[in-house]
């Protein structure tokens, strides 16, 4: 994303002139709107915009242009989010053993696909070093057993205090709720089923033994409930009989790096809302 | 399907020797084999088999041919069934309100896509009584109430109880435990859900309200368990967060019609064969 | 759509203040906006805009939001038409011998997803007529042989003077130049094959011959060269070394279906502006 | 693939009897069938069959099923191919610039998607040799320009000389017709487009041009005519108004990694037989 490039989030109660305040407000400081999207629930009567605009044509300063923003919302009762995209976002990726989540995030921040720094990678497992080492991504590997779960997760706690991002690329270990509460809506796990079908351990066998005809995946935000937070994207591929679960595991690979990194795509470029324990993305 | 072909479906336990007992068997009757699929389970130890062959140049008669087969089925423990191209099969489409599944079964008839007779339409509303007359087809209204229910179920049971299949287009009665076990694997239902999410009332509503990014139809075999039977087919589309609960009505509609002709199709070509609650279907 | 609905679509040389100007006039005479899509086109260095909004809080009037809405369209170049949810569009379906998309716009419209009056079926076949007759529309069979040729095309615009848009549902006669230009960008065709993939006849048969493993269906605007026009939306489904083409035509006929039916439904909505052979598509 | 397990790959015209003849030589050597998969084309007449059979259990030898196969062959004028488990296919992988398509082909293969050894990875950049050397494989580097062109290709056909497939994961450079017919139907090619549509060089920039709405990739075996191979996979993706040419480079990405890879693991379990330009693909 350009420099002199920034997006706005909002959510509040729908109500007449939204649309209109939040336009004039951008366009009394200079700034051009390059791209909106909106949408009304008129359900839950609440509105969700995003809007980037170009900084560079500013008449004002930032600080006068976000002062207006927030008269804007005031009168509103908008949540705002305001990112700038000179400020990069640092986000750490955890794994296990199975790396191909790792890889695939690995490569597609180097060609470019995912506007961020990667400071680091934590496993509870070795194997990650080497893939992290090829890549230059700081590695911590911080095993987790019975003893070790409270100082390992002290430790990752530690390592991501100032992160914007956790990224969950196949970690096999549950974080405590005290974790999860530091990153509300930033943390994004993959799950390898097409949710609420097959929640928890092993769903790749519950759906060689229902007999599915479609296997799926599932990216969400982590809440403290397993497997229930907000779904941000999800996608299916064929089986048939002749899938043993192993066959099964192996197609879904090439899913869950796909729903996995569509998510966090997606976040990084602040196209997310959440409401009402689901999310608004504008993709 | 010509009148000179037949098929056979076998199941049993996986022994070696089975394929070719089976192909000279027919060779040696003449029967030339147009298509052969097969498939093991190699966790079940099950052996399954779908072959189609000509019997126009068969240098016995059905009856020896018949023999042939029975004697290599008691050898190897398999339970098999043969059909005659020239037999058609007879089915009765049981629908309610919503008309889409209905007319799409109709259309399909008329377009030569199902290989059988569609003997009648049975409804619960009378609405379907001037679809079924535009398509030449006897129509039994059978309204279902509280005080109804057992009439209408004793008559469904004397309308159908010659048939060959019963087809349950978006029928929103529940068919009881007896009529159920008078059609084992020969009732089809269209439930509008990815199952196993969503089983029950109002999928779409359930959906919804979950927030999932795609939404399913499945096909399967109705057993006395709601929404549980060996699935047959299943499909999805994508859906977002602007669409409300008729929205996913409207978009699943597609997804229904193709899901339940798919399953019907492969029904009426015995492509189906039914193994530990789940389908091997050669498709 | 509701009465007091009205949408306004926009297209002009993108410009600083575009979408502000907008939002302001909206909202200067009360109209509540329910929805905006907006596009810039970095290479083009054009704008595209839907905006659909409230009429019932007007605290002008019709006459002098128009006024309004012309001042800035003046200002920024644009090209501009607004549409009133209670101005229903007529529309006509010209079909031949197969029948599916002409069954299935019929259909569709009878269940609410399409915002039209059906004015007319207009067929070189007889056949259609009862399809016509089985769901209330007026039926007009032209036939066209070498001679007829020109008297149909004559009827067929004098039927058609007063409608909005013509859908071409599998009809197999090539309209002249002198009637496509009656209606630019207001026909929409089907056509059978993934366009600019196997142009002109028997996309089915090209198809089949080349290989392909996936086949596909493309809606598109009709211009005077033939199977070039803006393309609205296509689909593709799955085939494999099986396949006949009777099989590609058997399982094109749904894709046909749903990618006319939602180029129709995007363009009664006013979804869609047509710029340099291609189509903006809000959806 | 197991050591004790051979596949029998056939084509030839189409007769009665073949089914039968070649289950009964399996049988007679005690030959247990594992998978059979057949076509019979009735346009061309030909027949197709793939066998996977369990050799631990022969009665025989492997010279004498041979021989018990070829005599079979003869009588029924049959193209067969035999391949034993226990050779481990060699291939090379050829890049240039791109790295997505060798990542994801290194990557499956260390997960086990990929039966055989990657004998190398040749280059006419030097990018892919970290790449190569990450994973354990052998890199060549040979440059290509307008003078050393001759020279590449001279070593390259050494260094290939004894290897079964050759892929060409996102290869910029076009083979001579001379080494190109060194490997016939061994030469495995993506190609970033939906082909027939869009040949030859940029074809994201030609499916931007034309507003396509999906854009697809093709894997196919390499021929003399450039691009005109038979089609061994295709996947599609969709595309709207908002993605510029590099949005269609990114998400081709995806597609062209698993229609390639898929390509190359049906090559490799000798799932893929060649007839009048078309491929049977038994997957």
């Amino acid at each position: 994303m350009s420099e002199d490039v920034a997006t706005l989030l909002v959510s509040c109660p729908d109500r007449k002139g939204l649309v209109a305040s939040l336009a004039q407000v951008l366009y009394g400081h200079g700034a051009n709107i390059l791209d909106s999207d909106q949408h009304s629930d008129p359900i839950a009567s609440m509105f969700f915009q995003r809007l980037r605009f170009d900084l560079s044509s500013l008449t004002t300063d930032r600080t006068s242009l976000e002062n207006g923003i927030r008269e804007v919302g005031e009168r509103f009762g908008m949540d705002w989010k305001l990112s700038y995209g000179n400020r990069v976002r640092r986000i750490a990726i955890f794994a296990s053993k199975q790396e191909h989540c790792l890889y695939d995030l690995l490569l597609r921040h180097r060609a470019g696909e995912l506007a961020c720094e990667i400071a680091m990678v934590i496993s509870n497992h070795p194997d990650a070093g080497p893939i992290a080492a090829h890549f230059g991504i700081p590695f911590h590997h911080l095993p987790v057993t019975a003893e070790t779960k409270d100082h390992a997760e002290a430790a990752a706690i530690e390592l991501t205090s100032s992160l914007d991002l956790i990224v969950l690329a196949r970690y096999m270990q549950i974080l405590s709720p005290a974790f999860v509460a530091r990153f509300p809506s930033r943390i994004i796990n993959i799950h390898h089923s097409f949710l609420p079908a097959f929640v928890g351990v092993n769903p790749y066998k519950q759906a060689y033994e229902k007999g599915v005809k479609l296997i799926g995946a599932t990216s969400h935000y982590v809440t403290a409930d397993l497997d229930q937070g907000p779904i941000i994207e999800q996608a299916v591929i064929r089986s048939t009989h002749r899938d043993l679960v192993e066959d099964l595991v192996r197609k879904g690979r090439d899913l869950e790096k796909q729903v996995l990194a569509h998510a966090v795509r997606c976040h990084l470029e602040d196209r997310i809302l959440v409401y009402a324990g689901k999310t608004v993305v504008f993709d």
